[in-house]
């Protein structure tokens, strides 16, 4: 029954009913494993991973279904860059080192002619772009539509991964990046909207099609940032997050938040998306909390990992969220926003 | 977008338009970390395991999607025992240990009232059964099939994974439990065929729905055996994986295949059954080979295991699966048969 697994036995089996298939799977999948032995050449039935020493494994999974998490017209490349980047968004998240993954892709039929190239050609970009390797998998048809669940594995050097919950008082609040253009995005490819002009659009829709997972960053916050996580479910909720395991609250300056240009010019065309951009989510960026003390290790990583770095307010005592004014007022962003925690 | 991630926050919101399904997730998933701390309360972007020292880790994804690998009107407890049961028989089948495990839920809406509290305790008795914990997972809303694929992670030590590839010539071939079993259960429960009585019938059909995967047998069989696999694709197919990847054939007595007593009596009255008992696949048992001097060894580990297992041949360096008949005649099982390799 299992007729999908990635076992080159079966793909390659001349006789096999589902011939063409598995041969595309063979042709597109197997060399995502980069020859890297632990993955056997997808020819076992798993695959094998070594600990570096002192390690810790992390591993999370993911799952997107077209229609939920992504649009149904999605380009292929699209689809592998923002599968696998929603999963190693939280290996970053956690400050760990992405290493493998195993993809479970459950397809309609027919697929259409070069959808898998197209879709292990981004596969194979974003491994080379976060150093990770296919590690195993299954591939399965479906009468339902396309789906993609991923489990990435990284490393961590053991106890020092970064939780949620490690906020102090008084710690200052950091953001990666810049915040809200997924969002923005989405309005543009799904509702037809046009915010920041041909181009400014073309760039917020590539921020929600393509989210940029950050893994040079999150490896570099352990042992500085107190505590982690990344912006899928929008800023104001995920460091509400932050704030609510921590025991504690937290102030974001709206002014100090990290606007692309795009957003900019959207924003100053309609000054009511403000609520989207801190809410509306899948900025895969990193929002975590140090201490003062630590600002200038921050804009060491920062420099280091490529990664712009923006403090964007603090943790208090009093809980929840706030979003603060340019006077210092503070903002009611309506429902999705702050009132949630 | 991610609206599904066993995220404790988003579960408890009560402004969430998802409410009862986040509670639903939250009262059944997170107990089943067994809390431990590994998991984090599922309160985080991903979880932690620390690797055992000397060893490596082993890693499996299998998908599961109703109407393909189960039946639509599967009861969601068996669907537990068979989305981990799969996963779990690959790790046995190299050797290792299970450790712990993520799901990846896409189910259609609305979720039949009681079908996840089922669900659940299918999994939670899976997990007292192989010591394995819920690590992590995504649960999501699909239009289509219900859809489970788990991935599935255990420890081996480091070099000493069993493969499938090792096999050498005149190796005994051995295989677990009882063969056929499910592929007569598929045939009962699809087909809606009476093959053995009602009380043969139920059994049959249990050992399709319930698979027992081989965990406490495959690491007892580190150091001893010299390849292994699991039975899923079909006895004669899975020996063929075998004896291809180790560049050998091999020599199957049909006599000596281990068969429960409801396989025996549905043989009995359709001897035309046997193609299927060998090819029909769905078994999870493990196929193994070794040398005779360790016929000893392997005696201790089922008895140690409490795991029967039967010498059912031997490896040969002619190619291909010969399935051998009372007089040492070479039968022919027809299509799906050893004729595929």
């Amino acid at each position: 029954m299992d007729d999908g697994r990635w076992v080159p036995d079966r793909m390659s089996d001349d006789t096999s009913d589902n011939l063409g298939e598995f041969d595309l799977i063979a042709a597109y999948f197997r060399p995502l494993t980069g020859g890297r032995p632990e993955a056997l050449d997808l020819k076992d039935d798993a695959g094998l991973l070594t600990p570096p020493a002192g390690c810790q494994l992390v591993v999370t999974t993911d799952a997107l279904v077209a229609g939920q998490h992504f649009l149904t017209d999605a380009d292929p490349e699209s689809l592998a860059v923002k599968a696998l980047g929603v999963n190693l968004s939280d290996l970053a998240a956690m400050g760990a080192t992405p290493a493998a993954y195993t993809l479970a892709l459950s397809a309609p039929k027919p697929i259409p002619p070069g959808w898998l190239q197209t879709f292990a050609s981004g596969l194979g970009d974003m491994q080379t772009a976060h150093g990770i390797f296919l590690l195993g998998g299954d591939t399965v048809t479906t009468s339902g539509p396309l789906t993609l669940s991923v489990t990435a594995l990284g490393w961590v050097e053991a106890g020092e991964a970064l939780r949620r919950s490690g906020a102090r008082l008084g710690d200052d609040l950091y953001v990666s990046g810049t915040i809200g253009d997924a969002a923005l995005g989405l309005l543009i490819a799904r509702d037809g909207r046009t915010l920041a002009g041909d181009d400014g659009d073309e760039f917020l829709r590539g921020r929600y099609d393509r989210p940029r997972p950050r893994t040079a960053l999150g490896p570099r916050l352990v042992r500085i940032a107190t505590s982690c996580i990344d912006v899928s479910d929008g800023l104001a909720a995920d460091v509400g997050h932050i704030a609510k395991t921590s025991g504690l609250g937290a102030e974001i300056g709206v002014q100090d938040l990290p606007l692309s240009d795009a957003a900019r010019a959207a924003l100053a065309a309609d000054p009511g998306l403000l609520e989207r951009l801190v809410t509306g989510g899948d900025d895969y960026e990193l929002a975590f909390t140090a201490p003062p003390s630590a600002a200038m290790a921050i804009a060491q990583a920062a420099r280091e990992s490529g990664v712009p770095v923006t403090r964007i307010g603090a943790m208090t005592a009093e809980p929840d969220v706030r979003m603060l004014g340019p006077g210092g007022a503070t903002l009611d962003l309506g429902p999705g926003g702050y009132r949630h925690f």
